[in-house]
C-alpha cells in the first residue's frame, strides 16, 4: 500500500514542477485524486490568482472524487485569498480521505488547513515524501520560515578557482553551455543580485534572453498548453556608493531594477528602477538588512552573479544556501583572481565547510552545486 | 563473431591489469586461449624475469593449445630476454590463431613478432580494442614513444583552488579517504617526484604505507596466489640548491633516493641515496632535461606530488599527461596559496586547456583526473 502512495504522491510532485517558471510568489502545488487505484483527476498550480491544485484536480475529476482520496504536496489551503479556500471544496467534493505531504510553511496559516479537513470528517494523512515535496518550494519554505529568501549563489572559475584575470577579463571562462545552463537558473530565481562593480565591468543586461524567456510552451492541464513569456525576474544592484549611471546596458531592457544605495542620487530614472535606501553605520551595504528586506517582498529565490568581494562576504555572513560553481577545465595561474575575498584564514579547520550536492558535465564544464555545513 | 573477440579480448585485458602492482618496467600483458568457444588457457605477465603472458597461458591449455586462438593484449616478443621469446613458444604449440590488441611500442622489436608468427602460417589479426589496451600501459607506452615517463600530477585542492592558507599551512586541506586513495596511486606507480621545498615544509617520508604495501595478496595463476610485498616507489626530489640534509624523515625509511642537483654535497649518504648532477646554464633544474634522464631508466610512471611551483613549471612546459584534483568542498579565500604558479596570463585563451577525463567522490571529496589538450 504504502508503495502506491508513494507512486501517485511521486505523480503530485511531478505535476507541481510544471508551474516552476510561473506560479512564484505561490508556491509549487500538485495534486492527484484517487479512485480505486485509478487517476482520476490531477492537477497544479500554475499562476498566482488563478486555480490552485486542488482545484484543477477536482475540475477533472468531477463527481468521481466523491469516496476519492487526493494526494497533495502541500497542505490545501483554508482562507479566502485571490481564491476561495481549497479545503471548502474538497470537503464540498466528497472526498473521503487527504493524503498532505507537507504542511504549509506560512505560520500563520500552517496547519489550519488540516484542522479543518478533519473537522469535516476526512481523514487526513501528513509526511509522505515531505523532504522532497520541501524541495520543490525551497524559496518559499526559507522565506516563510527564516524571513529570508533562498540564496542560489554562481561563479565561473577555471579549476585552479580563478574568476578573471589579473587585468579584470573573464570573458569567458566558462562555455556557452555554461552560459545557457545559466539562463535556466535566472528563469527559475524571482531576482537576480549583482553590484555596480560587475555591472560596470561586464555591462550586462541581466536578464532571461530572448530565446529562453519568450514564447514559452506552458502545459496548463493535462494536454493543454498555452505559450506565455515567462517574467523577467528582478534585478537587484549593490550600489553603495552610486556609481550606476542610466546610460548602462541594464536600462536597454524595461524590467524592474532595484539599486541598494545608501543615499538617493539626482538622476531622472525609468518608472520600473526604484533606488531602495538602506540605512548604515560604516558606508557599506548590510547584506543580512537586505536579504531581510528582500524577504519581506514576494521574492523566495535570489540568484547572485557577482565577483569575488560580493560572493566572500556572502560566504562570510552564511547567506548563501546552494553554490553554484561553473567550473572550465583551464588554469589560469596564482596570478589571476581568487573567487572569494575573505579575512585571512590561519587554520584549515576555519575554512568554510560545504558539502558536494550534485556533479554534471554541461558542455566542457562541470557543473557543482554544493551546500554549506554550518 | 566481432562480439565473442571482443569478449575475449576484455578477458585478456583484465588478466593483464593483475600484474599492475608487479609487473614494472615490464608492460602488464594479458592472454587467453580458446578453442571450440571454451576458454582453455589464461595467463598474465606477473613480474620481470618470470614468464610472459603467452607462456602461463599456454602451460595451462597443454595440447589443447593445438589448433586454439590465443588472445593476446599485446604483441608477443620474438627476442631472448630474461626468458626465451613467446612466438617460438607459441609456433610450437600448434597455435592457429593470434589476435593482438597492440603492437609492441618499443620501436627496436615492434612488428618483429607479428612478422614471425605469419612467416610460420599463424594468422594474426592486429587492433582489436587497442585504445583499451595501451591504457593498461600509459606509462610503457610514453616512455618507448617518447622517451618520457607518463607523468600524474596530483594536487590537493579547496574548492576554490587553494593548497595551503596564506601561512603554509596545509594538513590536512582534503579528508584521510582523498589520502588513502593517494597511496593507491603510489603504489601504481614507478617513482615519486617532489622538491626540496615539499620535503621541508612537510617532512614527509613520500612512502606507501605499510598497510597497503605489505603483505599484499598477488594472484598469480588462477585460483593461486602469493603474498608479496610492494616494491617502494623511487623518490626522487628535486634540490637544486643542496637543502636537503640527511636528518629528514625521508631518510628514515630505506629505500631508493634520488637526489637532483646541480652539484655534489659532502654529506655521508646512505647506499640507497644517488646525488644526481644535472648540468644547468640558469641555475635552476632543466625539468624536460630531468624527464628524459628518468626516461632513460626503467621508470614508465612517474607520480608527483609538489606545491604549487613545481606544478606550476610542469604544466607550463606541457610535461603533465594526467593532472589529478583532490578537491576537498572548503572555501579557504584569495589569500590563500593558489595551486599553479605561472607566468602572468593576458588573454583567457592563453590559460592552459585540459579535458575533464573523470569524476569521482572519495569520501567527502571529489577527485577530478583531467588530461591536457595540447
Amino acid at each position: 500500500m504504502k508503495m502506491y502512495k508513494k507512486r501517485y504522491m511521486n505523480h503530485a510532485i511531478k505535476l507541481a514542477y510544471l508551474g516552476k517558471y510561473t506560479t512564484s510568489p505561490n508556491p509549487n502545488v500538485g495534486c492527484v485524486i484517487v479512485k480505486n487505484n485509478n487517476i482520476v483527476g490531477e492537477g497544479w498550480h500554475i499562476k498566482a490568482g488563478s486555480d490552485h491544485a486542488e482545484i484543477n484536480a477536482l475540475k477533472m475529476a468531477g463527481h468521481k472524487s466523491n469516496g476519492a482520496t487526493a494526494y497533495i504536496t502541500m497542505e490545501p489551503c483554508n482562507h479566502y485569498g485571490r481564491t476561495p479556500p481549497c479545503c471548502k471544496e474538497l470537503i464540498k467534493s466528497g472526498i473521503k480521505k487527504v493524503i498532505i505531504s507537507t504542511l504549509d510553511p506560512n505560520p500563520r496559516i500552517s496547519g489550519k488547513g488540516l484542522l479543518e479537513l478533519k473537522k469535516n470528517g476526512i481523514i487526513v494523512e501528513i509526511g509522505l515524501l515531505k523532504k522532497k515535496a520541501e524541495r520543490i518550494n525551497k524559496g518559499f519554505f526559507k522565506r516563510m520560515k527564516k524571513g529570508m529568501p533562498f540564496v542560489q549563489l554562481k561563479l565561473a572559475i577555471s579549476i585552479d578557482g580563478k574568476t578573471a584575470l589579473a587585468n579584470g577579463q573573464s570573458k569567458w571562462i566558462t562555455s556557452i553551455t555554461s552560459r545557457n545552463d545559466v539562463q535556466k537558473f535566472r528563469m527559475l530565481n524571482d531576482a537576480i543580485l549583482s553590484t555596480s562593480k560587475t555591472i560596470i565591468s561586464d555591462n550586462s543586461k541581466l536578464i532571461i534572453q530572448k530565446k529562453f524567456f519568450s514564447n514559452r510552451k506552458i502545459l496548463i492541464s493535462t494536454n493543454k498548453h498555452i505559450r506565455i513569456n515567462i517574467l523577467q525576474p528582478l534585478r537587484i544592484i549593490i550600489d553603495s556608493k552610486n556609481l550606476i549611471t542610466p546610460m548602462y546596458n541594464l536600462f536597454n531592457y524595461k524590467s524592474k531594477i532595484w539599486l541598494i544605495r545608501l543615499k538617493k542620487d539626482n538622476n531622472i530614472w525609468p518608472k520600473y528602477v526604484k533606488q531602495i535606501i538602506l540605512n548604515s553605520s560604516n558606508k557599506i551595504i548590510d547584506l543580512v538588512k537586505l536579504m531581510y528586506m528582500i524577504g519581506k517582498t514576494n521574492i523566495n529565490n535570489l540568484w547572485v552573479e557577482s565577483g569575488a568581494s560580493l560572493a566572500g562576504s556572502l560566504i562570510k555572513l552564511k547567506l548563501v544556501d546552494e553554490l553554484i560553481l561553473y567550473v572550465a577545465p583551464k588554469i589560469l595561474g596564482d596570478l589571476s583572481r581568487s573567487s572569494f575575498i575573505i579575512p585571512k584564514i590561519k587554520m584549515i579547520s576555519e575554512g568554510y565547510k560545504f558539502k558536494f550536492n550534485d556533479i554534471k558535465y554541461i558542455g566542457s564544464d562541470l557543473r557543482i552545486i554544493l551546500t554549506p555545513k554550518h
